[in-house]
């Protein structure tokens, strides 16, 4: 399996991620399909809160099953993520697998077994080796460290060409924190999955209900406000993982609470962390869009002036994943009629006769028709950037969304349409 | 703008189709947009009923909210169709031409402007040049006759590489009609939509709404259920007429209505024409599939033990639309672990522990898990074939439906991503 070229959209490099109060990473070899690393583990201090927003597909992996199912805890000490098999469409062989493998990390780390997040990313309908994933998990104990954000970020990839990393700091109740983030997606080669696994972690103190509150709502706007190609993994998965910790030195000690006790999600002593959710997840969004595969533009489709925020979010979505619209797109052609049938087809309200469009700064259609004194080639010296933005107001309402995608190259159907094996 | 060559998976040759009466075509050269014809006209005797389906778009057309605002008559006495523009997202130009094309047409022909259909496809967004069109109204009404099914059908064509028609004959109360019907779509090259126009004839004397009755239903499993991108044009339209004309030689002379009055859809001896118009509107709609973009392949995708019939069209749509399924048969890969991703992605019920997966008569998966002795290569020799079969089993119900699709390539990459000029 050779590794593909770096996307031209890729940002330069990894970014340099502070340690994370409470939480140690590691990454090892298990050989699950690749020959690199493919195995990260992440061990969490004891009081860990956890949230998670999981995959809405009726055919769900084995992993998300689990996770589904302890997430009402809301207590978490690990997380094991492994690359190269999805776990996925392997009936009670998966399940077992689960229970293999968290039995595993929580012998080796110290704790109950539904306290073990397990997330799985690869080929679909194949038995997990799960015999090679708990041959490593000593050598993943021995190794974890507060440093690894990289390591572990490389251990998730399936097809993604680059590791995917975002990190900020936030202050609360006027001490500061850290909030880190790994992902990966959209890295689809035959069979992967266009699978989207996004992990979160801060040292804040929260409880789970609150931080599932933020995470839904932050999720709206950046995971949720991504498509490549419109397809919806079985096994997608984000988790925000809270330690409350205050030593890096780990191990289960715990600090004092810096901070006050928050109790309500809209307490406003949270503005700061969720600012830094909201940039950290959109971050790691963006990342995972330009790597789509094939991807040779990253494109913000902005839809204005829309009934509601739903209504918005689904005309932009339409736009945005047009095969048409898309394919235009990737020939830099300022095809404003494709935005029109695509804006038409969403099934949300718009009034066809006040209907603007913008490529960039330029007014391509305004109340439904031409601009007066629109020159295609300005449009066409915009769709030359390798970032593209779209900006289309539907003139019924005040609410508006952006959503992000990237163009569909014939690179995209050669990687898809390469054979397996 | 050259000729696309002819698709590999076109029926041989335009069909043999018989005279209906009450019904006469002509075509001409316009110069809308192709050195073509691009122009037709129908000329249907006095008394014609007529039924119709139109795109939801919320941007349609000019032509389409005409069609729209005049159908609740049910009475025709002409149809005229331009290829090269589509006359959408042209403000109240747009609904000048319709005015002018329509007074030009009934001063022709003898009619009301309300009688008078009209349907565009092609580019949107540029002003209809309608004196160009209203220029060969009178070499169309010179020259209309009985047999002229296949210039009709090319003259409707955008980047279509071939006529589409279909024709049929049923009984009546035990009297002998005919069904004839033309089609265009699935030709999209920028910037052109996904048109799809379909226009039936009858014989029959069928009150419009019994017409309106007898379409909706048969467009469900016909032009409703195939899907090329899943883009949905500003101008999608399908119109059914009946004349209850028994004169082959025309003008505005009628005979005796042959067959005794029909006063409700659910009469049984509408059976011969609803079996006959199904027949029809599915052999045009597998036609335009048979002509998408860049096809290599026609895929019928059959769900079976859904919990409804609509749950068992959007799990099939959702297969027959996911780019990752699309773009694995185009490398001629059974990658089965797409077809449980699409299924999962529908959000219609489905029981992953006992779905089971065919290609052709191959059976891949059962009970949620690789079908016991499956070999991969029987499933790949299925996959080298024109015609892909993919059968899928919910296991929650009784209910099926089947939706007709073709592969994603390259080639409708390259086709769609060239720019305009």
């Amino acid at each position: 399996m050779t590794e593909l070229t770096r996307s031209p959209l890729a940002p330069a490099n990894f970014p340099d991620l502070r340690p994370v109060a409470g939480v140690r990473l590691a990454a090892a070899e298990a050989n699950i399909r690749y020959r690199r690393t493919d195995v990260m583990l992440v061990e969490l201090d004891a009081g860990t809160t956890v949230a998670g927003v999981l995959t809405k597909s009726q055919t769900a992996a084995a992993p998300v099953d689990w996770c589904r199912a302890i997430l009402p805890n809301g207590v978490a000490r690990a997380l094991i993520v492994n690359s190269g098999n999805a776990n996925a469409f392997t009936g009670y062989a998966g399940v077992r697998a689960v229970a293999t493998a968290t039995a595993a990390v929580g012998q080796a780390i110290g704790c109950r077994a539904d306290e073990i997040y397990v997330a799985s990313t690869g080929v679909i309908g194949e038995e997990m080796p799960v015999d090679r994933l708990i041959d490593v998990v000593p050598d993943l104990k021995a190794t974890l460290s507060p440093g690894n954000w990289q390591a572990a970020a490389e251990a998730i990839r399936t097809t993604d060409t680059y590791a995917k990393g975002a990190g900020t700091t936030f202050q609360l109740d006027g001490k500061p924190y850290v909030l880190n983030g790994i992902a990966k997606g959209s890295g689809m080669i035959a069979p992967d999955m266009a699978t989207m696994l996004g992990f979160l972690f801060t040292d804040a103190t929260l409880p789970a209900p609150i931080l599932q509150a933020c995470l839904v709502r932050a999720n709206q706007t950046s995971f949720n406000a991504i498509t490549v190609d419109s397809d919806t993994s079985t096994s997608d998965t984000v988790l925000l993982f809270a330690t409350g910790a205050t030593e890096l030195s780990g191990g289960a000690k715990h600090g004092p609470i810096e901070h006050g006790p928050i109790e309500n999600a809209s307490d406003s002593r949270l503005r700061g962390f969720k600012k830094a959710l909201g940039t950290v997840m959109t971050d790691l969004a963006h990342q995972i869009v330009r790597d789509g595969e094939g991807a040779s533009k990253f494109v913000a489709v902005t839809v204005t002036g829309a009934a509601s925020k739903k209504a918005a979010r689904r005309i932009a979505l339409s736009v945005a994943e047009s095969p048409l619209v898309k394919t235009a797109i990737a020939g830099e052609d300022p095809n404003w009629g494709r935005i029109v049938m695509a804006v038409g087809k969403a099934g949300e309200r718009a009034d066809r006769d006040k209907l603007s469009i913008k490529f960039g700064s330029v007014v391509v259609a305004e109340q439904g028709v031409v601009a007066p004194g629109y020159v295609e080639a300005d449009a066409a010296e915009h769709m030359k950037r390798n970032e593209i933005e779209i900006t289309i107001d539907v003139g019924v309402g005040r609410s508006r969304f952006t959503v992000w995608t990237c163009d569909l190259t014939a690179e995209y159907i050669r990687i898809n349409a390469d054979y397996r094996t």
